[in-house]
């Protein structure tokens, strides 16, 4: 994943800066560059809650142009789609479609916030390289800025790691499983031509579960306690 | 994709729910309750913006059970991801994860989120079938109120081009399981002090994998047999 800068043209709404810069830092993001934007107030300090750091150490700059500088690809964020084949520079990419054209991308990249009410203008986004926009309902499609940024990093930060989920069972464990469901079925001697439908129906159901280590063993514990037990007396 | 509705409990930031509000506008959701909110003043509906009407309509309750009554699905988020196995009670899913899951599901969803500073309770987290986590970074991973619904809601609105599938069981069928399975633990005299864990556990995992419901019946035949079979001889 390339190093990524917010770029956030003329914000309007300081809570809205907060809120940004907080969700940068929770997906692992930290250079902010503002072109004119309002006034920080402790508002913003407030939203951005333990990221203010990202806030004090932003960059203001007058124009687009330099807030994008030292980036080799510039990418747009819209609200707007326009459908016309011929508007080429506003055929978007979802953020999902954007994250995964980033994979393997080592040039520094920009993503480019408009002012709240208004967006990007024409100029602005004819400077993009691509577009990002966020599929939404037709009846109330404009995200408020900081959900819009979120949705974008959150995606950025989907392709870079996999936190802590637990373990997941290990093939190994998978076919023990299987196996152990498949004694209990020979120890309650299941009718055979139901066998082999509930089996994989078993299978499939755990594999939609997808169940930790820890799971997989006590549930074959039971299983195998079961059957023991059965075939015992 | 099912009715989902959004639960917040006890939020403490008009202004988030004012912002969540937009948000399910935005991803074509209508249905907002509350567990004891806040009050709501102006700065809600200001954040809300053409999405008022969501707030107008929300209903405010007493309590969580009344807040997910009538929902067969109960959907936690949570900010905390213990990495130990064991805790089996907060294995989460992604968001992602979570939207794959909802496909073909048919029942109404509540998707529950706790207060600002706190997030759901023990209580709360161990009455919910599942839990859905956003990863983030390990230094800041706690989300805005407003920014977690955002990616949960955004998440599944992805989904929603998808219908169909088999019929999901329905809540008498999943308690039923629940109690074969428990008189399963009965029958092979399973350890008192591994019990509840173990029973929750079984829950929690059939609630990820959501069951149709032939697989229910089917795994209801199955323990119910091995329980008969046990006791019997």
């Amino acid at each position: 994943m390339p190093q990524v800068k917010v770029v956030l043209v003329e914000p309007r709404v300081d809570g809205n800066v907060g809120a940004v810069a907080r969700s940068m830092a929770n997906f692992g993001l930290t250079e902010l560059c503002m072109v004119s934007p309002c006034e920080l107030t402790d508002e913003a300090f407030k939203r951005a809650k333990h990221a203010g750091y990202i806030l004090r150490e932003a960059r203001v700059v007058e124009s687009f142009e330099e807030a994008v500088a030292d980036c080799f690809h510039v990418v747009g964020t819209s609200g707007i789609v326009t459908s016309g084949e011929k508007h080429y520079i506003r055929i978007p990419l979802t953020p999902r479609e954007f994250a995964e054209r980033l994979e393997g991308v080592e040039e520094k990249v920009a993503v480019v916030f408009g002012p709240e009410d208004t967006g990007l203008r024409q100029d602005e986004l004819a400077m993009c390289d691509l577009l990002v926009s966020i599929p939404a309902h037709e009846d109330y499609p404009i995200l408020n800025l900081s959900h819009a940024a979120t949705v974008v990093m959150y995606e950025l930060y989907q392709k870079q790691v996999h936190v802590g989920s637990p373990k997941k069972a290990a093939e190994h464990e998978r076919d023990k499983l299987n196996e152990f469901f498949d004694d209990l079925l020979d120890a309650i001697e299941y009718p055979d031509f139901r066998r082999e439908r509930t089996s994989i129906m078993f299978r499939r159901m755990m594999g939609r579960a997808m169940p930790s280590r820890w799971e997989f063993h006590t549930i074959m514990g039971v299983f195998g306690d079961a059957a023991k037990r059965i075939r015992k007396k």
